[in-house]
């Protein structure tokens, strides 16, 4: 049986990261990767579902640990990528998808190195203010601010493997699809498989 | 905008490539490489659609100036790929598609690195066999030595970048339509397209 692909969307801000994520998992059925985080659960969520809920000096110490394939702080949280049981999935053959910034995206990268990143994009820069801006909640110096670190991000595509240029949420979802598709037809993805054939007596 | 890609369909006798290589022109409008051959005009072939006609002596002038991508002697007529025409779609933008043996894969591959290698298989040896069987046209001496090749071609799997196992002709010809869309979001291959997004002013 051949190993599960890790697959890794990134991107700026405003891309549309959230919703191609939704429509991946929805489509294929590939495994949602579920964060750790320190901040208290809301109503409804569960434990191993939603998110591991760990206190702030148990998250440190599986950062100590080095448990982590990525992590952040944001608002005095913390929210980071257990190996575990990632690792666990891709061993039983199944396909994981991450949804990350960019900063996530080469912290899995540099400690799984056969990650599939995939830059999504929008067309441009004026279609990224634009949806930006759609948004309604961003000062104008916020704005400015994330189509700079946009910009900065598109800057460093070399570390991705892949870039979709997100126009329609089908298309985007679709091109996604193939890209994930592709990689199972690998040769590096097949070794096992076709050792197997190569080994059945003739 | 973007250089066109080279695709290379190969594999055993029998795994279809053929048949794979009609319906993915059909379904995605891609260039087909026109061969130079030795072999006369068959009654409505067309120089330049069907074949580049050619003398032996042309042909062997052609080998001397390293004008092939790849060449194959067939029954005492010469068949091979000139890298013209090939080229110039290529940086027109145009994608090509070849169906050739795994020989010529091999020398496809070596002239050009970024060629994207394909290599068509039956899901496993039996229905090789039975595929090569239907044809009725093959001794059993024959058969078995289509069938040995075949097992020395896939284990030269490492060469070829992508593994297709051709169960219905609908999977797999969907399949190699998914790797060359994978191909055109790899990152190297868009290059040009995102310095242009890059450059941009703000």
């Amino acid at each position: 049986m051949n190993k599960g692909l890790l697959v890794v969307i990134s991107g700026p801000s405003g891309a549309g990261k959230g919703t191609i994520y939704g429509k991946v998992i929805e489509q294929t059925g590939m495994k949602r990767s579920v964060s750790v985080t320190t901040r208290k659960p809301r109503p409804g969520e569960v434990e191993g579902v939603n998110y591991y809920f760990r206190t702030e000096e148990q998250y440190q110490q599986m950062i100590a640990s080095g448990e982590f394939l990525e992590t952040a702080a944001v608002y005095n949280n913390f929210y980071g990528t257990p190996k575990a049981p990632v690792f666990s999935n891709l061993e039983s053959g199944y396909d994981v998808l991450f949804e990350v910034d960019v900063h996530g995206a080469k912290s899995i990268k540099s400690k799984y190195p056969e990650a599939v990143t995939i830059f999504l994009m929008t067309p441009d820069f004026d279609t990224l203010e634009a949806r930006l801006k759609s948004r309604g909640t961003e000062s104008a110096s916020a704005l400015k601010m994330r189509l700079d670190s946009a910009r900065n991000e598109l800057a460093k595509y070399e570390m991705f493997d892949y870039i979709v240029f997100n126009d329609t949420v089908e298309q985007a979802t679709a091109e996604v699809i193939s890209i994930i598709e592709a990689e199972k037809h690998k040769v590096k993805n097949n070794v096992a498989k076709i050792n197997a054939l190569l080994a059945q007596k003739r």
